[in-house]
């Protein structure tokens, strides 16, 4: 059973006047809870609140909502935290009001933790739309994952792959996609486009503290198709190694594997054994 | 004082899973109220089911819809309506749920007219994204329009112009931009970003019917600065001719102030005058 928290209250129930509803005027956070813990708390506080700067929405007292979220999780073994920031309510019209009192929001709910599998996944013919004002954020504007994510059907097919109007790869509709070549790892870069995620940045952290070279980069679908091990991350799954795009098969490969054995001593448990 | 209706129950508390605030996944319209009616009521519940379909929302019977709508605006002579649909509550995760129930709320408040005034414009940094899928349709998903919104306090400036990542002219962040060169009348395509304004409907119509070539097009900024007159709409202001964008000045010309003038004819009351 899910159980929600408003502006530090229990309850569910949000204002029709509020940003986050009539504007997408906001940010949210997923992340997974291990051990009764969010995972990774620091990081995705750190992402939420460049996020708000960024957009200028007023942002809670930090520690105050640390332990809020700490204590939020502090009942739960395994499961998931959805943190929500908003604008907060406001009167019609665009123009942020001038006295914001934000809205910040959470849930939580017990979820066994899935063990990483070999995947599938396909191409979207959804677009990613490029904007480098909100590019790498988690907004609540995510009206095209969504119809990405309608694309499909298929149980066996895992996650859709984006690509942006040049035709830059962007990211799974719920992923960051990593691929191998020669040795080294490139991942989309998110400065027109995509989410930076705070598994991609654990990744990155590791492959370059490990002597693996590690590149945020414009990727095509060629490089992508021509890459020796591709693999998805999000902060729920931990690594997740593609064996299949369409026509394309891989199996994972060491550099996948290396870095799924390091988020598990992280604790990203779920990455044992996937490779 | 503003009055809200959800699922056609008198209230203003939507749940906190509501896809309309976790992604954006829905549609709104802004109406104007005069005398007793929503103007051009029709015209926007064709957009409304039209951007429904092309999104796979499931939209509410709308012959009803129409009905409540009728009632709720019966009490107020001028005001404003503004109706929000989204895909309803629902688990967490990108793929719409396999049973939807969408949500359908709407508000009337009370609120004289403004008379159209002459008025000054300015860029704004802020460009907007470019993705055919969502392009055209009065999504929840604005974020790029309030940061552009943002960017100027002046109270002298009523609007801001945007352009896509090509310099392509998409409007202004509340408002649909025309412009007139060589007696046509202009105003950019809404295939690939932009919104299908109605009054801007009703403009081209109107136009088209009095023997005024219009088109929809690519409209660059030099094509902007070079026109002959500029104005812009939206459903609660009719047209307000634009006499100021930074340096460049114009006067209202004959087009627009013959459009304005068949606008009042069709019950756009406060264009009177602006010209």
């Amino acid at each position: 059973m899910e159980q929600f928290w408003i502006n530090g209250v229990p309850g569910r129930l949000i204002d029709i006047t509020d940003r986050g509803l009539t504007y997408g005027d906001g940010l949210f956070e997923t992340m997974a809870i291990r051990r009764y813990t969010p995972r990774f708390l620091d990081l995705h506080l750190d992402r939420l609140y460049a996020g708000a700067a960024r957009l200028g929405l007023p942002a809670p007292e930090r520690d105050k909502l640390h332990g809020q979220l700490t204590v939020a999780a502090a009942g739960i073994d395994e499961g998931v935290m959805k943190l929500i920031l908003t604008r907060g309510p406001g009167p019609r019209g665009y123009a942020p009001p001038q006295r914001q009192a934000p809205t910040v929001a959470w849930g939580v709910q017990s979820q066994a933790v899935q063990q990483s599998t070999q995947i599938r996944v396909r191409w979207c013919a959804t677009i990613a739309g490029r904007n480098p004002v909100t590019a790498g954020l988690k907004t609540l504007c995510r009206l095209e994952q969504v119809l990405a994510r309608a694309e499909w059907q298929d149980a066996s097919i895992a996650e859709g792959l984006m690509c942006d109007e040049l035709g830059l790869l962007t990211g799974g509709t719920a992923s960051n996609v990593f691929l191998v070549t020669g040795g080294s790892l490139w991942t989309p870069a998110v400065t027109h486009a995509g989410i930076s995620g705070v598994m991609r940045r654990v990744i990155l952290q590791q492959a370059r503290g490990n002597g693996i070279e590690a590149s945020e980069t414009a990727v095509t679908r060629q490089v992508l198709l021509e890459a020796d091990e591709v693999f998805i991350s999000n902060a729920l799954i931990g690594i997740r190694p593609v064996v299949q795009l369409e026509g394309r098969r891989w199996s994972p490969g060491p550099v996948t594997r290396s870095l799924a054995g390091q988020l598990v001593n992280l604790g990203v448990y779920e990455c044992a054994g996937s490779c």
